[in-house]
C-alpha cells in the first residue's frame, strides 16, 4: 500500500491529487483492476467531480459549507463538526478503475482529496486490487 | 472492463441498471468477489436503494433537489452546479458483492443510475474483482 | 463472503462495529487486500468516522436529521423515506485496506453502521478482495 503526503494550506480546500495518485498507481505496479483511495482521517474526504472549470469545486465547497454551517448547534466540543459531517457526504474513499497500467476516469472526471478542517499535513493511502486474471 | 451504454430521457432520472450490472457481470466472468460500478460522468451518479415501490426513488431525487436547488447561488457558468453538486453526494462509484456468478443485494435494493443533467447518452463501466482464492 | 448479524435498539443509531469487522476479516483469511462493507438494506448505512468522542457520531446523526428530516412531503407511503435519503447520504458500503492481516484505519477513525429505521435485526456483509501477488 502507498501512503502518499499532502499539505492543505486553508481549512477548506479543494486538492486535485489525480496526478499523485496515477504516481502511486503506477510504484504498485498494477497493470489491470482497480485502485482503492482511502483518506485515514475524520476531516476530509475524497470524491472525483469535474476539474476543468475550478468554479466547480468552488461550488461544491459552498454546498456542503451551506449543508452543514459551522454555526451548529453541535455537541462535540472541538469546534470541527462541520468537518467531520461534510466527510460523512463526500465519504472517506473511493475506488477507481485501472486498464493498462493507468487509472481511467471519464474525459471531464478529476480525483479532489476534500480538505474540511486544514491546513494541516494529510495522508491518502492507496491500495492496488488486481483484475481477475 | 465493460463499458455498458444507456440513454435518460429526463434532466433528472433514476434509472435501475440492476439487471444491465448483472449481464455485464456475467459477461466478466467472474463467479466471486465484487464488481466494481463507475460511472465516468460528472453530473450523475450511482447508488443501491430500494426499488419495490418506484415512490422511493422518486423522493430521494426530491431530497436532493431540495437540499441543492438548481437556482444557486453557483459560479460555475453553465447552469449545472446542482447536478455536479447531486453527484457528490449520491457518489460517482459503488462496490457490489459477487457470489456463484451473481451480483449479490439485499431483498429490497436495486441499482440505480442517477441522472442529474440529462437527457444524455451515458455510460457505466464495470469491472471485476476476484475473491481471494 | 461472511455475513454478520447485529441487532440496532433505535430508531436511529450509529453502532461501532470495527471490532465485529476485523473479526470477519481474520476469519476470510485476508493478508493484503481491501475488505468490502456492504450493508444489504435500504434504511442503513455505513461510514467512517471519530470514535474517541460519542458526540461526533451523536453530531452526524443530528446533521442527517436536519437535512432530511421525518415529515417530509414524501411520496413513498411507509413513513420512511428520511431512512432511504439518509441512507442514500451516508452511503451503502464501504471499502477498508487490510495489511497484516488487519482493517487499517487512521487514529481516529471507527467503522460505523447507520441505522435509520430500527430497531431491527440487520446484517453487514463482509467479502475479502486480495492485493495484487
Amino acid at each position: 500500500m502507498e501512503r502518499v503526503s499532502l499539505k492543505t494550506s486553508r481549512r477548506k480546500e479543494w486538492v486535485d491529487i489525480t496526478d499523485l495518485l496515477g504516481e502511486a498507481v503506477a510504484r504498485l505496479d498494477l497493470s489491470a483492476g482497480a485502485a482503492l483511495v482511502f483518506v485515514p482521517h475524520t476531516t476530509a474526504g475524497v470524491t472525483v467531480n469535474e476539474g476543468a472549470d475550478p468554479a466547480v469545486a468552488e461550488d461544491l465547497e459552498g454546498v456542503l459549507c451551506r449543508l452543514v454551517p459551522a454555526a451548529g448547534p453541535y455537541r462535540h466540543a472541538e469546534g470541527n463538526s462541520d468537518a467531520h459531517a461534510q466527510t460523512l457526504l463526500a465519504g472517506p474513499s473511493l475506488l477507481l478503475p485501472v486498464e493498462g497500467g493507468r487509472v481511467r476516469l471519464g474525459t471531464w472526471q478529476r480525483v479532489f482529496f476534500c480538505e474540511f478542517d486544514g491546513p494541516r499535513a494529510r495522508e491518502v493511502w492507496v491500495q492496488a486490487l488486481p483484475l481477475r486474471e
